[in-house]
């Protein structure tokens, strides 16, 4: 009995602790486990199960626009990562660094990737000769790390896991679509796999990629206001492709530089789906990424015939949907905490009065919603449920995101919004990275991005009262 | 046309020089790229391609057996590594070692996992209470670092991707079990999916994996008679449990230390396919594990009605096969050249005179028989074909290593063998380390494995003439 225990030791509130809520979610619903490895955790079986769904996910999407996975080495020696100036500025402060192999002292120290831009422009140097040989659209999932000081469990870890897609276009107009394209790739999968809604934006130049000319961005917004940025695409023009020396024979014969895109997704997306869609009792999975989609759970299993009916239904489901049975022995009330803060979308009941009147009972992890269903309409409820849940958690979502987003017209209003109301201020901006400065420290708002959809706030600046035409979402950020 | 020469160069001859016609392939039909690290190659798309089936293959059968994926830290402090001391001295000397974090000199240094042992065990240490946490069936895909001395692509490189598994269980018989259930996994999956017989056996002590009470393997054959270690699966006995002090209270209340397993295959099979099926026109991809199973190339593409067909055709059979059409302006030869070296299963020639016959071409090209098929028949006749493929294939490998098989009863005769004929020898062997060692400075021979299937050569040890109930395969190994 000890070992089901946990599932029901309530867990903080969120409104209690926000952090420790989510400290609790990770681990009590098993996703993750800490290690010793300082800032690096486990992926535990649950945890894992829902990054390989969205790596299935996005990794059709990738091949349907004709993205090829490749795989590069995980080490990188200190001479190539040097070789964009901007890229080392950005990365180098927080690698991981090898000195010695097996017994010997190395003579260049090589970093483990924290990304890898520069060992693919090295490939791409060595493959690409004429137009005949581009675009390449490459994709790498791997992991990579970054010497982080403070760390949470998939926000911000030492390692993580995630893709890497890397491009290089004849064409500069080439390579901004596919930035937007891969952009919109991502947006589209926060919507339609995680129900989670963005704002799709640029970053300013203080907040952009290192060694990138534009880098665009997906912020979705958490529970409690903050902005989790969630993945982001680079237009690097050709300024790697200079550094890298990659060129190719034109058309016309001229010897040209290739312009370039990079794209990363990672496991942080897992932290925002718990902070945007789970509550006090545990996680709550959309359907469509979640391992388990249905638990069924026997009523009076003891009884003749319910678990023979259970096992019965759990074949018949797995057919068009992910489910478990557990006809373990722990009472019914045990499991159902267990799953619900296991965040999974749809619990089945049934038991011998159900049996009898050939019927299941279907129960929603995000209202709670009892309905009862006829056995021989299960496939079609069940998988309007799925779209349900998935639309209605997606519906909660996108209101908060804009019952939490308030406009700024003057410094004044700004600190006062960054101080009252949680979540993101629009507020113009003159483009001076002094007033993007001066907002940070004063009223400890980051620019989040430049939003895709502008609008005229007001026609000064919010900081400086100088003319200004560019809208900015600012806010507090994991 | 120069992008396309390089298919229609020969590569260079088995015969002439084994290792460089290897050498030739992995580059020439665009598997892998040197990269500027040391011992680390680039996994290209359609090298890349291959191992995702692999994965996607294996991965299925672990879960059809209750194994679940994780993914532990990359690191492992030195004094994690060293917690169980075989362990330690088998992998410490080929470890690469992380030793600064960003700017800072890390108090305890950190190795690259060359394995994850340790890692999984702690981890254990901390989730098992109770018999019922038993048995935890994981597995984990990634790329592990082994610090190489002299590396070939897929073979030994210092870094390569795998998976390892790791499981506990209650007790000995299950943990045994187990161990053979995956070499069994892995030797239905060479045989099943990458058409290569293999023998399975178990590894003598010498042979054995750091820490192990037992190593079993799966040695394939090449087309030069040298061994390839393809797989193996170790029982640990409850050494690493004692080690990681990994104990569960039992049914009977009393704590008692779990028995542990772990079992990897990597990218290295893809060295044996191409060196078990490749000829001296490139390599030979067995059709369920190649990336295009079929590949149609239109013959005179500029006539009207040829590319609409070759596409019709390309979309009708994508829905059963991977498929690739092949409608560049190259010429047909150069194309048929470009998809040998590459080991497309099947090649589909479609011409005017084919469309108006309504029929079309198949070539395979492990034989390059032709067959004439009509529209209709197509699905049929390609799924037959692809078996028909992967069974002569399979068939060819296994007659290769019967005929390259032979026998020693006296040290002489196995000194003999091993000179003249290239392939595996069985022989008996006492059991002691002194014949072992012996055996392999002056035969230049290693112990492959003792096969389950036991044969008597003789009843006394090839080398020191003592009794011997033990046979052996001998070889030499890449």
């Amino acid at each position: 009995m000890e070992k089901n225990k946990k599932f029901v030791e309530a867990i903080t509130p969120m409104d209690v602790d926000f952090a420790q809520w989510y400290t609790d979610i990770v681990k009590k619903a098993e996703l993750i486990e800490y290690s010793t490895v300082r800032g690096m955790v486990i992926l535990r079986p649950y945890g894992y199960a829902i990054w390989e769904n969205i790596q299935r996910y996005l990794d059709d999407r990738f091949k349907e626009t004709g993205h090829e996975n490749v795989y590069m080495p995980m080490l990188i020696p200190e001479s190539l990562l040097q070789k964009e100036k901007d890229h080392v500025v950005g990365f180098a402060p927080e690698v991981a660094w090898v000195t010695h192999g097996g017994e010997e002292k190395l003579t260049e120290r090589l970093c483990i990737r924290p990304t890898s831009e520069t060992l693919f422009c090295e490939h791409f140097s060595n493959i690409v000769q004429s137009y005949n040989d581009l675009p390449k659209l490459y994709n790498q999932w791997c992991s990579v790390i970054r010497w982080e000081k403070t760390t949470r469990p998939f926000l911000r870890t030492t390692e993580f896991l995630w893709q890497e897609g890397h491009t290089i276009h004849a064409t500069a107009e080439e390579a901004k679509e596919e930035t937007l394209r891969m952009l919109n790739t991502y947006a589209d999968a926060l919507k339609n796999f995680l129900a989670i809604p963005v704002v799709k934006g640029r970053k300013t130049d203080k907040e952009k990629f290192a060694g990138a000319e534009a880098t665009y961005t997906i912020e979705a917004m958490m529970h409690d206001g903050k902005a989790l940025q969630s993945g982001t695409s680079h237009y690097f023009g050709d300024g790697f492709a200079k550094a890298f020396d990659i060129k190719f024979a034109d058309k016309d014969s001229q010897l040209k530089y290739v312009h370039e895109t990079s794209w990363g997704l990672s496991t942080r997306v897992i932290g925002a789906i718990i902070m945007v869609h789970g509550d006090d009792s545990g996680l709550i999975l959309p359907p469509r990424v979640a391992p388990v989609q249905v638990v069924i759970v026997p009523v009076a299993q003891h009884k003749e015939g319910v678990l023979e009916k259970a096992e019965e239904l759990r074949k018949s489901i797995s057919s068009y949907a992910r489910v478990k049975l557990d006809a373990s022995d722990k009472k019914p009330g045990w499991k159902f905490s267990e799953y619900e803060m296991k965040g999974v979308p749809v619990r089945l009941e049934v038991g011998p009065k159900d049996i009898e009147q050939n019927q299941v009972v279907l129960v929603r992890r995000d209202t709670r919603e009892k309905t009862i269903v006829p056995m021989d309409e299960l496939e079609t409820k069940l998988k309007e449920l799925f779209d349900d849940i998935h639309n209605s958690l997606y519906e909660k979502a996108l209101v908060r995101l804009e019952n939490m987003t308030s406009e700024a017209a003057d410094f004044e209003s700004l600190k006062e919004a960054a101080e009252t109301k949680p979540g993101f201020i629009k507020a113009m901006w003159c483009g001076k990275l002094s007033c993007e400065e001066k907002i940070k420290e004063e009223a400890g708002l980051s620019s989040r991005c430049m939003p895709f959809e502008q609008e005229e706030i007001a026609d000064t600046c919010v900081c400086c009262g100088e003319k200004a035409e560019q809208m900015v979402v600012w806010g507090k950020a994991y």
